[in-house]
């Protein structure tokens, strides 16, 4: 007998919806068995259009109190999250959060309490965690021979709006994506520096010069220096206003690991990374070593790898009746206090915020 | 009749002169015509392992007490610069002069000055402008359809040092060249911001938390953010402590440049860099435009073309008496007073130092 696959049910239809819906798809352990919209026509056709099979609720509150649904994905506009991952919180609904999590680190330990309260698993959709070359990038990272000390981490996510992206889109809206680039695409850039970090916190944050925000007061474009006691330090900048780059550049005593395409690949079957050890100059410090490209294969893209990751955990609780994951929970909310401190040190003047320990 | 060699002197034995010298001897307008080293023993074996016909001498005043010595190459420590920068100019020698120029702006206005009146050539070893790779980057940026709108820079230049740098080298001895990482790696990140920016200087200089300066205090790794009125900004790290790596992304509204060799080229012949122009995520947001790599041939090398530019230049004064070329002296300068703020950023606590207008 197949074992049951974990039942999704989606919450809200945005773009990102539709990707997400037909990874879950893919998967071996997962399907799409609902969608809502506050639409009920929306809804029906997003259902359609993935299989006749799925059932279209006209509200959230339906598809929540629906008890065939194991798990809901939610990519709504940020500001309602904390509102309705309560509600599937308390409805035993496992969840798979899109990112920016929250608004406030306050309001996304009461989600992550919520959660733990009811027994039900919290990931956000950081899906590049996902791919297989991230585990072959940390095994370069944690190689002494190959890689040596951490010594610096730097990592640019700009992205090309198009039309009336900054009259209309969610990302702009203070009400809707308060975190503006900063929640969209910094999000990514913090995230990959505290993945390089192991996850340790910097000791401060200070966010650089220049911050633009529209006339909302939303960030469109930021950047913020992250230093540790040890000497480490990280920078990042995102932005809306530039063409799209995804770069990642990890330093070290011995080596050197980089990326431009780090949250989402140039191709669907594969990623590349670049490595260099040891890199010296020669012939008179005129040529040097070309780093070396490492190509990883993925038979699955990395949103299904995170969905079958999510669905295989809570297949765990299901059967097993065990906790949820503490992991995942605990690196969304590291990433979201470094987001928020960031937008402080903007807020208060681009000051240095020192962060207690733990 | 061939034309007549400008003949260079050539004051100091370090290691970046043998890599000059040689490139010297690959000119067409250009020969080593003399070297000075403090030991006439060592000027006499640098000497003999370029050609025979190669002077040497036992102090830098006699080699530019030579009438026979048109120009000077000087990699000599950067503290000695002024003293010796000067006396080459009072007797009419054009000034090739290792980066960075000058410890102080002063310094370096003064080492122009001195060039000016006595209408001889200054430039400084900036090796990578020289590269048939840079115009062609240029002509990129300079794109409206397929750059856009400059909006921000971003490089990293570290190096790792060997055995005992941190000791021994005069790379971080306060008498020596005080300007640390900045002055060594650093100055090279500033040049590439500025080039990117057409030299149009920055508003306000801010430089990162946790720079990394020794017992001597002479920075080892900092960084800094350069902010525009109009929005652009750019970051820089420069690091002693990390493997070696020569970073420069450009972002545009339309574009992306980046290299990752940009101060030396992987390969003598040729140089690369990558462009993609109106990327756009395709595939419901899965995959995007790989960015396309352009390969520049070039059949000398940067420091060949940079002594044949500087030798043209002063072909040019000597046979139609005209007067010094005002650029390279003038983005010298820019670079040289960018550096000199970003160190006052670090020793007055990281502050923001903001740049009078011109």
């Amino acid at each position: 007998m197949a074992a049951e696959k974990v039942r999704f049910g989606i919450i809200g239809c945005a773009r990102v919806a539709t990707i997400v819906a037909r990874r879950i798809g893919l998967t071996a352990n997962s399907s799409v068995y609902a969608v809502a919209s506050r639409s009920v026509d929306k809804a029906k056709e997003f259902a359609n259009n993935l299989s006749s099979e799925v059932k279209a609720y006209g509200s959230y509150e339906q598809l929540l109190d629906d008890p065939c649904v194991d798990a809901v994905y939610m990519p709504l506009p940020t500001s309602l999250h904390l509102h309705w991952a309560l509600k599937a919180a308390h409805k035993k609904k496992h969840i798979l959060l899109e990112k920016p999590p929250a608004l406030t680190v306050e309001d996304l330990d009461t989600i992550i309490e919520a959660c733990n309260t009811n027994g039900v698993q919290f990931m956000d959709g950081t899906m590049w965690m996902h791919h297989p070359r991230t585990p072959k990038m940390k095994a370069f990272l944690q190689s002494p021979e190959l890689f040596g000390e951490l010594k610096s981490v730097h990592s640019v996510f700009t992205i090309a709006v198009a039309g009336k992206f900054f009259e209309e889109d969610i990302r702009v809206k203070p009400d809707l994506d308060a975190h503006g680039a900063l929640g969209d695409v910094g999000w990514y850039c913090i995230r990959a520096i505290l993945w390089a970090n192991d996850y340790e916190m910097p000791q401060s944050v200070t966010a650089h010069p220049g911050p633009i925000l529209n006339e909302a007061g939303v960030i469109t474009a930021c950047g913020a220096t992250f230093s540790w006691q040890d000497g480490r330090m990280a920078t990042f900048h995102c932005s809306f206003h530039s063409q799209f780059s995804m770069d990642l550049s990890v330093h070290g005593s011995k080596g050197i690991l980089r990326l431009h395409d780090f949250v989402i690949p140039y191709e669907e079957g594969s990623g590349s990374y670049f490595s260099s050890t040891d890199a010296k100059l020669v012939e008179m410090d005129t040529i040097w070593g070309v780093p070396s490209e490492h190509r990883v294969t993925t038979e699955l893209p990395q949103e299904t790898l995170m969905v079958q990751e999510f669905a295989s955990l809570v297949k765990s609780i299901q059967e097993s009746g065990g906790k949820p994951d503490p992991h995942w929970p605990s690196i969304s909310r590291k990433t979201q206090i470094l987001l928020n401190v960031v937008k402080t040190s903007i807020q208060e003047g681009l000051i240095c915020v020192t962060l207690r320990s733990k």
